[in-house]
């Protein structure tokens, strides 16, 4: 494989899912910093080299791009066991980081960003209007995950895949954003469950 | 292949990508409609045996359900020359089908829905509030997209695949939400380019 670069802000859940994978693969990464709060990644030449889209993760491969933090996974576990085989059960995968994206991301990640990072005094208007919404929104995704992982170990069921590692990025810190997992035993079991798989990183790694 | 039955509302462009899907792999889909506007997606049965998440699209395959409609054409375009079989294509692919979902349908599609379905009198204060920041990332949205197209006759080069379908559904429609695609020649030739394919079928069909 060519060399693997990570551009990247180490504190993002998403930039955290790659590390994961590459740590699960025993794949090496280098990394490379942006300060998204100074606006690092909405620079002309990271917009016309790494990323036109102004975001972190973007994994880099020699030299060519791949931006969207679930699409980097799955390019470092193509041929692994962390995308199942069979064809059901791959496109079930799919669907939970899918999920990950549209429900549990724009919610949980969101409020953490705002919350420990940007700073509840720093918002505009419209983004503390939008704060209870997503609040249950965040509820909704996390008892979804929770109605799963009460019968089944992982996501996808028995087996550890992408999906688990995609949902755990930002599960885990879930409490930074004040979204409570309290009411959740499975996801907290669950968490616990990944975080013992042999390979397993912190984000803080 | 089991019997496939798309739970679905017709007009959603989420739905309309696995019918396209389908219909360029001429695969026959049940089709079996809910009202969202009534709820319909949120019974106690629907959640209990249909998708715990509450919404449309799900794709039934036998007795098995895969919501999330990326997954589903996933799903269907297993091993067909929608997705491609390089590696860095593959993840390339479903970069743009994670960009669909994060940075563009919550955004175009939204704003068609709040506009032209639920209507803007019957808004919540803060859906009226995020309205102006939605324009401007829809607007950023097809920026990304309309950067790429002007390079390249589809969203992952030379060759149709799943990111032109997900990105079709509802950037071809874009304007019955108020967003104009004035802007972005390169977005609208790709769009008669993917209408002009065989197999094509319209959201209406």
């Amino acid at each position: 494989m060519a060399t693997l670069l990570l551009h990247e802000y180490a504190a993002s859940g998403n930039c955290y899912k790659i590390r994961l994978t590459a740590a699960h693969l025993g794949l090496a990464l280098g990394r490379r910093q942006y300060d998204i709060l100074k606006g690092e990644t909405r620079t002309p030449d990271f917009l016309a080299t790494i990323n036109r889209n102004g975001r972190i993760p973007v994994l880099q491969i020699g030299d060519r791009f791949i931006p969207e933090s679930n699409a980097a996974c799955w390019y470092l576990a193509t041929g692994s066991a962390l995308i199942p085989a069979d064809r059901f059960a791959c496109a079930d995968m799919l669907r939970w980081m899918f999920f990950e994206q549209y429900n549990h991301e724009p919610n949980v990640a969101t409020l953490r960003f705002w919350r420990a990072f940007v700073g509840e005094e720093r918002l505009t208007d419209a983004q503390r209007a939008a704060i209870p919404a997503k609040e249950a929104a965040a509820r909704e995704a996390l008892g979804v995950m929770e109605d799963q992982l009460a019968r089944t170990p992982f996501l996808c069921g028995d087996g550890f895949s992408l999906a688990d590692i995609a949902l755990y990025a930002y599960s885990h810190v879930a409490g930074e954003g004040g979204t409570s997992l309290a009411a959740f035993p499975a996801v907290r079991a669950w968490l616990d469950r990944v975080a013992g798989q042999p390979g397993h990183i912190a984000i803080t790694a």
